[in-house]
């Protein structure tokens, strides 16, 4: 765990409000955030304090954890059920979920975005305070037991080549940079079960975009660790 | 099955060559593309042909199927182990599979992106006979079976709103339109297994992208019925 970090773990709550004073000098009370959203921004903060993120296209891979302990249960015993031939049971979700995927079961609201993806587009604004950052979101849940992944693709206002953001990401708090292209490891969501910090990797400038404005990144992590009170403080960390 | 649809299919050969004649009357060579490849863009030709994509960002959820029945079996074998509190066995790929996700297996190149996204990138340009379009990609091998299932943000030159994306897609050969809002159900990889057709849901409006100038959709197929010789002829189709 990082240094920076404290040790001292307080209890979960994921409607924990932090009083926190911003960048410009501002107050504001800043709602603990949405899981993705905080294991996004763990990773992509360091990034837009360098070079300011214009537009961010996130797509999700969530674990069962993320919907609590009976969805853990739930894919376990459709897992048993199916490897032995079985009809699954689906209590918490209405569909198969092992060895299946689908779209995350939060509400749909009216523009088609589910309640998960629009935290992530809102949160976003809130916790940069920048109303004009440009994000969208798919949130998908898959069969894995704990913590969550996300593929992020980045459009900077100001350029910032692979190396230099690798650099950047190796020094920030809470992230450990996994991005060993050689042997192919990259962050996995087994890796960073029950860690503190977010794994980062696949760090690459985005070849659909001119010059050193963009880059593709993947990042892994435990939301029961990070999501909730862990969380913050180093968002607070972030802001002062 | 659609009725453009031939309804033989032939000996599936990854390899096949079809010899195609291009929109703009010059002849051309087409390598049957990449599975992945051919599911995103069963679903954005359509869409492409009506508002010109300029640019894409995809991210994958591939199955094991699409690394050969070995991984299929690997799949089961580790789940069983893993339920079993056992070590998984790892031969076919070199960690834990089950109830995990990694980055796609195919090998690393100089610029950081493996080579199942480089095909993304570049067999689109050669479908569309267009250099100029841009497309990113990450892909992610997920512990589903079958199928493989991508989200994909759309950027286009020309307007092109949700409904009448919808509309193009429900008349697309070889697509069929999931897209329920009310139900919460959209397309997934077990729902696809088998089947001839790309699903096509989550279809709406991009918040990042100004007025309709942007989509967001996610699409699941069943890359060993999509990913050979059936596409071959659907690829022509295409293109006459």
């Amino acid at each position: 765990m990082d240094e920076n970090v404290p040790l001292v773990i307080p209890e979960v709550n994921p409607e924990a409000m932090a009083h926190v004073k911003l960048g410009s000098g501002k107050g504001a009370l800043i709602a603990n955030p949405n899981c993705s959203t905080i294991i996004c921004l763990m990773a992509v903060t360091p990034l837009h304090r360098r070079a300011k993120v214009k537009r961010m296209v996130v797509s999700t891979y969530q674990a069962a954890s993320g919907a609590g302990a009976a969805a853990m249960e739930e894919l376990v015993q459709q897992t048993r059920e199916v490897l032995e031939g079985k009809e699954p049971t689906c209590n918490i979700f209405n569909q198969q979920y092992a060895f299946n995927l689908f779209s995350h079961n939060a509400p749909i609201q009216l523009n088609g975005y589910n309640e998960e993806e629009m935290k992530l587009v809102k949160e976003t604004r809130k916790i940069w305070n920048d109303k004009d950052v440009k994000v969208t979101a798919t949130c998908i849940r898959v069969p894995v037991m704990r913590a969550h992944a996300e593929s992020v693709n980045l459009q900077f206002e100001n350029p910032l080549d692979e190396n230099t953001a690798r650099d950047i990401l190796k020094n920030a708090p809470g992230i450990v940079v996994v991005d060993d292209r050689a042997s192919n490891r990259f962050p996995t969501p087994l890796e960073v079960s029950n860690k503190d910090d977010v794994a980062v990797g696949r760090v690459r400038r985005d070849v659909s975009q001119d010059g050193d404005y963009g880059l593709d990144i993947f990042v892994c992590g435990d939301q029961i660790r990070k999501g909730a009170a862990l969380n913050a403080v180093q968002i607070a960390e972030m802001l002062l």
